[in-house]
């Protein structure tokens, strides 16, 4: 027998997909609440939540053998004070195709001009202002890992070419060309568009330079749904205000919340979508941990492993 | 020799364009005024324009043997009192990836709760609310014609179901079911999108009629960028009055412009685009023109020829 605790803000979804699942010899557990969880669940084998409430969870529980996160980031689980005495597994694959989404449709927002279509119509205003096109623009991606990739293939969907910025990969069949460390104002000249979507790693703070940034065209828009601290802000906000920029869509940032008199707030040209990019809809992590469940109480090894000395 | 006379309103673009491709044997003329054009290029036997401009010149030019529209939109070239001694084509094939943009830039915006978050951020309120999603959804088009097939293939790669709703054809692959006349209510039941691009064919007004819209869920968002008449507009606004559907998105109306005091410019969950949706950039057209003057000086038939009787 084994039994998941599961730690999330949205029990009853997890518990009800996890019960649909008709999984072997398990009995699972699920609350918002740690000590709750921990109450009911101490001699669970298997955690399953976000980050706050696993890492507040992790040393109650002594026959833990796995934790499956609901989250891509696994940063604050690498924090070495941690017990690491378990497997641990995170998310990955989902949420390719929700950044896109998200990309997109600011993207597309930006191109049809839709903000000012809405002041418009709210006047009544019959406005024929041509929109822009996605087709025939140059897409940067810094980070090319698997969120990355399906940017890359939605981009090319649309018509668009796309340039990548890594550390060393360059294996992505829809990325056009590579750049690394260095290549900053090559990568940047003449992209349309700069999407951050850094995986969770190492090393990447302010990979997204003021240099970079100087090397963009002043009709450039900036994504940023990676990591908060890809991002040289303080570059970004000036560039904006001097419109050398035409536009920044950001998810992340170094604090969040955001606080409420950040300057990006009232930035001209930011959009700010307060991290809810890629949110874990429960559906698509139940369906990970199902899988993963399935491999677990057969011995096989789990996908989207992390290796804590690695860091993804 | 040939002489093409174009008559734009964006004439230096297609001046320019069409130098750029350095065709054989053509003296081209490009003004946005039918009488200057008239008066430089009565001798031309090629004619390229929007319909207003084509109409208004047609009576004057006694060489003419090929027109080449601007625009998908063939209805007012087929007035009976117009001539028809000459090869009518029109534009095709690069609606759809702009329509796909259009369409898909607006349900992203739904979903994506873009507007509220505007809101949020003018208060400098971080909003967590969670996105919708286009994965897993359903989209119903009124029309496959060659737009309603990219629209298709922008809806598969975006992970949604597709229905069609059409007079006959029933050959796109990325359509899993296809839906007749009669079959209003087993189409709309359950489409969390209904999508008009109804190509330019008669006998299409109101095919999304009363009993459509009645059988679409409350959550359901209808687009409607084919033509005017192809909607009920009444029962669509009755329906957004009371809550029956979520929002309409909306390019083309029975007249256009909109006039300032029509109800739709305020009813709730209504967007209006003005007939943006797919607009004739100068080098969508003057690849096709180029491409159909190279078959002209062939002697070979021309592509997208339209067929008077049939009307498209």
């Amino acid at each position: 027998m084994h039994k998941a605790l599961v730690l999330t803000k949205l029990p009853e979804e997890y518990l009800q997909l996890i019960e649909a699942a008709d999984l072997l010899d398990l009995v699972a557990i699920a609350t918002a609440d740690v000590a709750d969880g921990l109450a009911r669940g101490s001699d669970s084998d298997i955690l399953v939540g976000d980050p706050a409430r696993v890492i507040a969870a992790l040393p109650h529980l002594p026959d833990l053998r796995w934790v499956q996160l609901t989250w891509a980031g696994v940063e604050r689980m690498l924090d070495p004070s941690l017990r690491r005495d378990y497997v641990l597994t995170n998310i990955r694959g989902v949420f390719g195709p929700l950044m896109s989404e998200y990309v997109f449709g600011y993207l597309l927002m930006h191109e049809r001009k839709i903000v000012a279509r809405l002041d418009a119509q709210r006047e009544g205003r019959w406005d024929t202002t041509l929109p822009g096109t996605l087709r025939g623009k140059t897409m940067g991606l810094v980070g090319v890992g698997s969120i990355g990739a399906h940017l890359a293939a939605t981009a090319r969907h649309f018509g668009l070419t796309v340039r990548g910025y890594t550390r060393s990969s360059a294996d992505c069949e829809h990325v056009s060309r590579y750049f690394h460390a260095g290549d900053e104002a090559a990568f940047a000249a003449g992209l349309d568009y700069l999407v951050a979507v850094l995986p969770n790693t190492p090393n990447t703070r302010r990979i997204v330079n003021a240099a970079m940034l100087a090397a963009l065209p002043p009709h450039a828009v900036v994504v940023n749904a990676g990591r908060g601290d890809t991002l040289d802000t303080e570059a970004l906000v000036q560039a904006l205000e001097a419109r050398r920029l035409a536009a920044a869509v950001l998810d992340v940032f170094e604090e969040e919340p955001l606080p409420s008199t950040h300057p990006l707030w009232h930035t001209p040209g930011v959009f700010i979508s307060s991290h809810t990019a890629a949110p874990s809809f429960p559906a698509d992590i139940v369906g990970v941990f199902v899988d993963n469940y399935r491999r677990y109480v057969r011995g096989e090894a789990l996908r989207y492993q992390v290796d804590f000395e690695r860091g993804y």
